[in-house]
């Protein structure tokens, strides 16, 4: 029987199928006690990189998922330009994500929830959405959020209700 | 002979002494091929960590003087809160890297140069100041401009007239 993600794939929907793989990447987080957020980098339509946040597993605050999602992707793809990439995140890209996908000349970001979100479960968030910091930077990087925002609150909801989950 | 360092330490005046091992730092990078930029984290007047951009030398882009640093001080400190901590760099830290300071609570930041002047020597960077960040996004970090500037942008003349330079 095919994954949810291969029928997606099968139906060429492809912003909800690598939407998808982010959140099972956050998914697989969460149930390794990490915070609740994934990502999945894309380039030509064809997966670069899916990964989860691993500030806890590495001791690295600056290990969010879209940070170490580049990290990966540059390793990967062996350069540090990421032009034509692009990632899909469960949540909105703090300030720090939002920067480093600048830095990479990510093309596009699709995020599914918010800052706002994130902030409300406990986490220690810059209140500074994608959209002003692209127009105040003037950065190009091209943004669409709340996509799949539904699916995206449900990894906030499980986290919540784990028993060793930690915000920062 | 007691090094340039040694002497600032010596006549007590730490901040000047702390950045100077930024400076040393990112000249190190800079004879590496690397980008002009470093920074030195102190916690409770000791040196934690110092270390320079290798964003190129790491082939990742996030790999900014900051963000290194406070990777690499999370592993000393076994932590991801960098309470207490100061952060002397050489160049304003972009958002990205105001940010990681943000998400890993350091108390203070000291910088040399501005974002404005990286920009002018090529840097792609979102032009948005620590201030702005800080104000926007309600953040408590301390920050101190303009530090040892004259000093500071020597670093940007140095890497000017390297033949090996890159900016990104």
């Amino acid at each position: 029987m095919p994954s949810l993600s291969d029928i997606l794939r099968m139906k060429k929907i492809p912003d909800k199928h690598f939407m998808t793989l982010a959140i099972l990447a956050a998914k697989k987080g969460i149930s390794q006690g990490q915070t609740p957020f994934g990502a999945c980098i894309v380039k030509n339509e064809k997966v670069v990189i899916t990964a989860h946040n691993v500030v806890w597993k590495n001791t690295d605050i600056t290990a969010h998922a879209e940070i170490h999602a580049i990290r990966l992707a540059c390793q990967k793809l062996k350069t540090i330009d990421l032009s034509g990439c692009v990632i899909y995140s469960t949540c909105e890209p703090c300030p720090m994500c939002f920067s480093a996908c600048h830095w990479a000349r990510i093309r596009k970001i699709v995020h599914g929830t918010f800052i706002r979100d994130a902030h409300k479960i406990g986490f220690n968030e810059l209140s500074v959405s994608n959209y002003t910091l692209k127009s105040k930077g003037k950065s190009s990087v091209q943004i669409l959020g709340g996509f799949m925002r539904k699916e995206n609150q449900l990894l906030f909801k499980e986290w919540s209700e784990c028993k060793r989950k930690r915000a920062y």
